[in-house]
């Protein structure tokens, strides 16, 4: 354990989407602000667990007195950019309790039938949670972008609908954490290529994983898009790095406390007199 | 890691609260079918953590191929029992994704006005998720029983509506693990005083413990007429010594692990063809 690798630069900065970014000018081979290697992140991650959970925790406690806080983490990628891995590999760490996983798929005929935020509000996280969106209300501009579902005009009252949206979560106590995992196309080859050559994994192969596929050039078009119009001072876009696995998951584990850092969690004081509930607990 | 001690005789077995069961006759400092100590536990819970990872992902993926099995594990207990700690060092070995968690808390005014499996029947976890009950429709037979809110006669009819209800629900192929974690009344004391004496758990004492505390007879009573009334053959009741947290986490990791092995898990076999879909991802 002796040199513990850390973050040169914070991935709160490094990371961000923000001004003049381009998606093209992201290495999604690079790792930003780490001059470690796997082994390093892999160190960093586990050291890191305990804060994170004990962070989490608090956020918990709060709530339990009264507190709003909580935090947003959303997930955006292409598949098999590692989205599952993040939430097994640095989520896993927080008290399951305190934890609202929400996989948005396809929408339901139910769902279809209303704006396209009804089905996100219901998902929100409650006061003291941590909520987890593998994807979420960006597919009504990335999926519906890339395949002309939604025109032009109607691209553009939904960027202003979420900002307004993100902003009202932001104003209610919540820390919106917003990531693109961001691999290559060739990457994502190899991870398909993967899936069918083990039989364990077959399962998580789909036809319809290739049929995106086809749509690269337009998906990144369509997230460049998103970042130009979605990317707030309140609910600011991270461009993760995500071919390597493992920079993705440390990456994404410090926006996450830093998140949770910024929300200057304190242990609730007791609202009862510890003297005398030590008292009354003694005697019974 | 040489040496790893592991159960003598499986909890399924040692722990049922079957036949002429009596609670009183269970020492909740004992340690049933395993010999090893604190740091024997530890490492057995650890050994077993990938295990239990793997069986949950087969199981979510039996269900992404129409699959219907899934497991829903029951956590009763008096306060400080350990049920979160449960979930926390036992569930989370899962993959947050196929883990459906939910405390089930003093029923709201709407929830009061209807039938009492009402709430929970909407709990109930999906096809392929490992749901986990933190509390559940037995409240409505353990702190109604002791503060006599529910008459005798009406007490019978949940009884028999609890087993109608758990009999749906294994049909329909949820196996379904019912723990009741017991620690004896000074442990019980013990840990309300840690809960004083720590001002980072102060948050997680409430005077409305030390309430139902005074009932802890009424309570034990409670405990054996559901055992009496509601251990049945598709969900059985098992009964874990609680008073050491170790044993009772690698108890219900046992519990568990059997119930996960009795689905009889496979990863589903490909219904498409592994070549065919090679060859188009290898060109695309």
């Amino acid at each position: 354990m002796a040199g513990l690798v850390k973050f040169k630069q914070h991935p709160t900065k490094t990371l961000k989407a923000g001004g003049s970014f381009n998606l093209a000018d992201v290495d999604p081979d690079s790792t930003p602000g780490f001059t470690g290697n796997k082994a390093d992140g892999k160190a960093l991650l586990a050291d890191l667990d305990s804060k994170l959970a004990e962070l989490q925790e608090k956020l918990f406690a709060e709530s339990r007195f009264g507190g709003t806080k909580r935090i947003l983490l959303i997930l955006q990628a292409m598949d098999t950019a590692g989205k599952g891995g993040i939430v097994k590999h640095v989520m896993a760490a927080m008290d399951p309790q305190g934890v609202q996983f929400k996989a948005f798929k396809a929408p339901t005929e139910e769902e279809k039938s209303y704006d396209f935020l009804w089905r996100i509000e219901k998902e929100v996280p409650a006061a003291g949670m941590v909520g987890v969106f593998d994807r979420s209300h960006y597919e009504d501009v990335l999926i519906h972008r890339v395949h002309g579902w939604a025109a032009p005009e109607e691209l553009k009252r939904r960027y202003g609908a979420i900002n307004e949206f993100e902003a009202r979560l932001t104003g209610s106590g919540t820390k919106i954490v917003k990531v693109m995992l961001n691999i290559s196309k060739d990457e994502q080859k190899a991870r398909l290529l993967a899936r069918l050559d083990e039989p364990a994994k077959n399962w998580k192969y789909s036809r319809g994983d290739l049929t995106e596929r086809a749509f690269w050039d337009d998906y990144m078009a369509a997230y460049q898009a998103v970042f130009d119009n979605t990317n707030t001072d309140e609910a600011p876009w991270h461009v993760v790095p995500a071919n390597k696995k493992w920079f993705a998951r440390i990456a994404v584990q410090q926006l996450v406390l830093g998140a949770l850092t910024d929300l200057k969690l304190e242990w609730p004081k007791a609202d009862f007199d510890v003297g005398v509930e030590r008292e009354l607990v003694a005697r019974s």
